[in-house]
């Protein structure tokens, strides 16, 4: 993408109400824009982030077993009377009424729809396991929406939700959830660690939440420094083999947030083994039994001939809150450092002298050489100050940066810097390119 | 994708309440389910041709230069009081009050909103030509939503927003979309034919309907046959080169909607050439002018120094309604026949014997060998009678059929059948791959 087509509005002065680092550089670095309390729109570089990471969210879950559909935003009341959460909910639920003053709502969770959709299909066990997801907006009216998209309130979820025939089998498609968090977060180049969790309104007997280590996180957490070099599967992982071994080597290592935090247990640990950090929930997984399936008649005939309410589970992650997630944990004093999965583009292709006829057919050539090989350059060809563009690229963090310059050129030379380690080094435009292509 | 692991709800009897035939298709081969009146889920087969339609939109926008944003599904009624529109829009407008009693609406479309991104950022001719484009979900509270997602209340969008410094340059901009929807749509495996259109609400004086033809279609159409043959211009098109002749090769022909059929211009076509026949709106571009900058303050400097408002255009694509339009487009008694490039699958393999060791085999090594050639299979796995995965197939409607049983293995052949065409061959299982492999 030439900069001079796209729309990159990146601001100088640092916006007075943003309170915390992400909600900082995303207004910053041009990648949101609030619209209302705690709802905003998506500027190009955001966009970009957020169709990365549902890409990848989108990869683990399908690997693992699950399967796409897409529910409405809006739901009727009286799918929520069934399980009687309509009552429940308070005021973070936004209720509407249409023309027909019909009772509906803006989703803010889809254990309702989805379990009406399950019962209006499927009839046997033999059609089971099965686990729905869709990523889509859901709305929570939160009274004091704040930290950007960290804490808004239309915002987007990847939700799946589980149904099985027994506990079991529960358990089991519980753990093949566990699993693909594990991977996807590993992908998106953030380190999270599954704690011990509350169960809160969604009710339940299992739950973990998975917490992104990032030191200026929303809330304490204690954990065995074991947690930390626990290994996450990689791509040859059996979704449909025994996942027990890999759930216990993480859940039988202390992790907890303050909330469930256990002091005794902590203190039993070895002292070199204490950690103490602070992180930011980006995903839970719940198993909740039949408390949604037995109200609302979700039911399916066993192997025994009978009627059993199924068992189910259900699975979110926070797709919009992970952008401002990661970049608490990844971002310096001069702006974000995008993990390469999630970058908005791979290279951030700097000519520092637009106009001069060598160094824009310098740049044409390496901009064209490395879109054919597939690598996404953002090609900063617009006239302006070496300064003021290096602090611009910076900011938006892409992980490489390629700058071309008439004196460099004059040497047959680029420049190619690192944003995460800020390595630059002056070297051949073929090995500059060799270099991009072979980096992971 | 094993049928067996999948979700594909098939429904025998033909719905009642389905008038039109792609609804009864939509919901017979399990591609959505009504939650509320005009309100869908998206199963799984739903969701992959919804999401393959949109990748293909998305790839023409860009490659028109226009660049992906994402814009809140909720907006707040201040902006449109500024418009002028929020007291205009009528009941089809879905008003919505937070739990503060801040005035809110589900957006039926975002004008309003983009010029507000629009102004808070751009201040110079410079940084001209821009267009904005997202898709996201929209709601227009329809009196009587019916006929599935043809006409639904929320509904899928994808919506771009030019501004320009004057109007000659807002003309190139409409025809950039102009030849963008020509190309997608073709893509898209339909033909659809830009007609003049009237600018209802939204104003303006330049717009085109793009339909769809299908004899199935809700409006009558008039045109001369050689729109019919009027060519879509090819991948190398030049999106910054003169645009006129093509958009004028198009525009010369006599296409129109009964709403704006001109009966003295049509009969003065020779009567070979007057075709009439019947389609479905999928897309609308406009080109309005000044009027939602001028009110809402959308300004930029001039290279004369001066402020001027922008003028603008809309460019609409209904993502989910052309779901709908390409079954009308594209069906026949048995049911779907997909265009290839939007297909939930490309080929369908079907196990006339599973539990049958050979067959099973068999089946698993294509599948296998098909998956990894990059292509995507739904294989039908699971224990049933030979009619109904026949009828199923048919039904869904993947371009290819791959049908494998005891008798044919024996001989070392499999059955190869084409959706479209009807087609059976029984040919080698190599010779089969290499076909799938080769077709387009």
């Amino acid at each position: 993408m030439r900069l001079s087509r796209s729309f990159l509005p990146t601001l100088r002065e640092t916006p007075k109400e943003a309170e915390i680092v992400s909600h900082r550089l995303m207004l910053r670095a041009g990648l949101i824009r609030q619209q209302s309390a705690g709802i905003y729109s998506w500027l190009p570089l955001g966009q970009k982030v957020l169709s990365n990471i549902q890409r990848i969210v989108r990869e683990e879950q399908d690997r693992a077993g699950a399967v796409e559909i897409l529910m409405p935003t809006l739901q009727s009341a009286d799918l929520w009377r069934e399980s009687g959460r309509y009552d429940d909910y308070g005021k973070e639920m936004l209720r509407i009424q249409d023309r027909q003053e019909r009772e509906m709502l803006y989703g803010p969770t889809n254990e309702e729809m989805v379990t009406d959709i399950f019962r209006s299909y499927v009839r046997s066990y033999k059609e089971l396991p099965l686990n729905l997801y869709h990523i889509q907006w859901k709305f929570r009216d939160e009274l004091r929406p704040r930290f950007g998209v960290m804490r808004g309130r239309e915002f987007l979820m990847k939700d799946a939700y589980s149904f099985d025939i027994d506990e079991a089998s529960a358990r089991r498609a519980y753990n093949r959830m566990f699993v693909a968090y594990l991977r996807t977060f590993d992908r998106l180049g953030v380190k999270a660690i599954p704690m011990r969790a509350d169960s809160g309104p969604i009710g339940g007997d299992a739950t973990h939440e998975f917490i992104v280590l990032a030191s200026t996180g929303e809330s304490a957490v204690f954990l065995d420094k074991a947690a930390l070099d626990t290994p996450v599967p990689g791509d040859d992982i059996d979704f449909y083999g025994d996942l027990t071994p890999i759930v216990a080597a993480w859940t039988e290592k202390y992790a907890a947030t303050e909330e469930m935090h256990d002091k005794a247990v902590f203190e039993a640990l070895p002292e070199e083994n204490r950690v103490e950090a602070r992180g930011i929930e980006v995903g839970q997984v719940f198993y909740f039994g039949t408390k949604y399936s037995e109200p609302m008649g979700a039911k399916v005939t066993g192997p025994d001939g009978v009627e059993h309410a199924v068992h189910m589970g259900s699975y979110g992650i926070g797709v919009s809150r992970l952008v401002a997630a990661i970049i608490e944990a990844s971002h310096d004093e001069a702006g974000i450092i995008w993990p390469e999965s999630i970058a908005p583009y791979k290279v951030g292709l700097i000519n520092l002298k637009v106009g001069d006829a060598a160094t824009d057919l310098a740049c044409d050539q390496l901009y064209e050489r490395l879109t054919k090989a597939g690598i996404e350059v953002l090609y900063d060809d617009v006239e302006g100050r070496a300064g003021a563009k290096f602090a611009t690229m910076d900011l938006i963090g892409l992980p490489w940066q390629l700058i071309v310059g008439p004196k460099g050129l004059e040497r047959g030379e680029v420049e190619l810097k690192q944003r995460a380690t800020g390595d630059r080094e002056s070297i051949s435009v073929d090995a500059a390119v060799a270099k991009l292509l072979g980096s992971s």
